[in-house]
């Protein structure tokens, strides 16, 4: 019997936040940065990408506990991105996850720095793990910092800026999302199977699925702004509008984005039963992802 | 004979601009975003870091050509940290070596994500790099995130913001500086050493050198904003004086500062001289540090 979506979220969060907070709590920074980067890590996201990352691993037969320093890395790459898009001179945002955002909490240059912090030290946590050999580490930075970079999430942040006010095709819109959310959801699951050890044909086919996800994600997403309740998504409904952002029911209409995500869903299962993980709990969480409400 | 400082400086500044200039053209990074990054990248530091590094490991008898990835990344992680120490919500600088800074040029956002794209990549370009092993990547970079990092770099720019306005202690100036500009430049030579694959023992001699160094470097600094030129050194002089910051002349006295300064040279030589790197271009580079008038 399958689990349900919410056992399935909660059952990996307590591992996940332990082993972040025990990971920031040990380093030496100074008292009031420490607790700026604690309030964005204890913000109390979905940590989605790390649980992705281990569903991939555990469901390709990979030995579980192998992730969590990747997903714990993923996790602190995730939360600087937020940190630095809530700022004011990007998205300017007053609340996330309905609460102060850094740097209306703290102030904009502990909010940078906490972002650069937890972004460095992504990369210092991987690469001082015992958990990994050298080649394993070699390749968790090289997707990690792949998905994140000047080619990837950065680049999804500087264009999804500079499309606003504009009006984009739904290819460059799908080229924008695949780079800024894609690419990081994209790489949980790259990294999983990675460690799980499968064939390379084996990731290819679950690196597609994670493709898949982030659009379904960001499509998800676009639509809570038109149709969403403000108390569940913790921000403000039609902000996207306000800030002339081109969005999937901006382009396709409510009802052609929900078709498009209804495609991509089914694309998502295709590749789910060619690796024989149709049951597990990654179908639970694709469907989770297209019908969340927050 | 001993090479002239300009010749020091000049030997390696093409090798080290074609390098970085060549790993950023061939990134795929949206036009504007790539151009601000080079644009930061251009502005023609004297990289000193690499500059140094070579030094390091061609002098303990390393391979030279081994140095460029390491002494690459470690310029642009010093770019990124230029580039949003200058913002605004930060040192809120205009000009940075008589040029815009990088946000005056574009705009805050797209310095921000400048500086976090060069981040990124500086680790990308060493995961990814054929020069090393993967135990070399996994040291070089151990070695250059602890150094930038919340434990490093950030944490040091933290604490001289904290500093503003207030009357600090030696120790505590010194803990600041060593944070944020010692620790970069010590893995510099840290580095060096490494790569040079030279005992432990000259490795912590070579690393005290460092911070020795970065020591050095910081207190001329703070000495050229009360005597320097400022067509010289670029930026407005008295500046720390106006920004109320905390320096060796404000609380050594520029007599105190100069002495103090001398004494760390005194230090530095003796290091040099231990592991036989006492006539090499590394000590017409600490001479040069001490005396810069830019």
């Amino acid at each position: 019997m399958q689990r349900s979506i919410d056992d399935i979220l909660k059952s990996e969060q307590d591992n996940i936040n332990n082993t972040l907070l025990k990971y920031i709590h040990q380093l030496e920074v100074p008292a009031r940065l420490k607790e700026s980067v604690l309030y964005s890590i204890e913000a109390g996201g979905k940590r989605l990408r790390p649980l992705l990352m281990k569903l991939t691993c555990e469901g390709l037969g990979g030995e579980v506990d192998k992730v969590y320093p990747a997903a714990v890395a993923l996790e602190m790459i995730h939360t600087y991105s937020l940190i630095h898009d809530d700022l004011p001179a990007m998205d300017d945002d007053m609340y996330r996850r309905g609460k102060l955002t850094n740097h209306k909490k703290y102030d904009e240059a502990t909010a940078i720095l906490a972002g650069d912090g937890l972004l460095t030290n992504s990369f210092h946590l991987i690469s001082t793990t015992k958990a990994y050999t050298d080649v394993q580490k070699v390749k968790v930075i090289t997707a990690l910092s792949k998905a994140s970079g000047l080619e990837g999430m950065v680049a999804g942040q500087y264009l999804d800026m500079e499309a606003e006010n504009k009006l984009v095709s739904v290819t460059a819109l799908e080229h924008i999302h695949h780079l800024k959310t894609g690419r990081l959801i994209s790489s949980a699951i790259e990294i999983g199977a990675y460690l799980a050890d499968v064939t390379e044909e084996k990731r290819e086919i679950m690196k597609r699925f994670g493709d898949c996800l982030g659009l379904i994600f960001q499509i998800q997403d676009d639509i809570l702004d038109v149709e969403g309740d403000q108390e569940l998504i913790g921000k403000r409904v039609g902000s996207d509008i306000d800030n002339d952002k081109s969005t999937y029911p901006g382009l396709l209409g409510i009802e052609g984005a929900k078709q498009y995500k209804a495609r991509l869903m089914v694309e998502a299962a295709d590749c789910l039963q060619e690796t024989g993980l149709e049951n597990t709990d990654l179908a639970v969480i694709s469907t989770y992802l297209s019908e969340r409400d927050q």
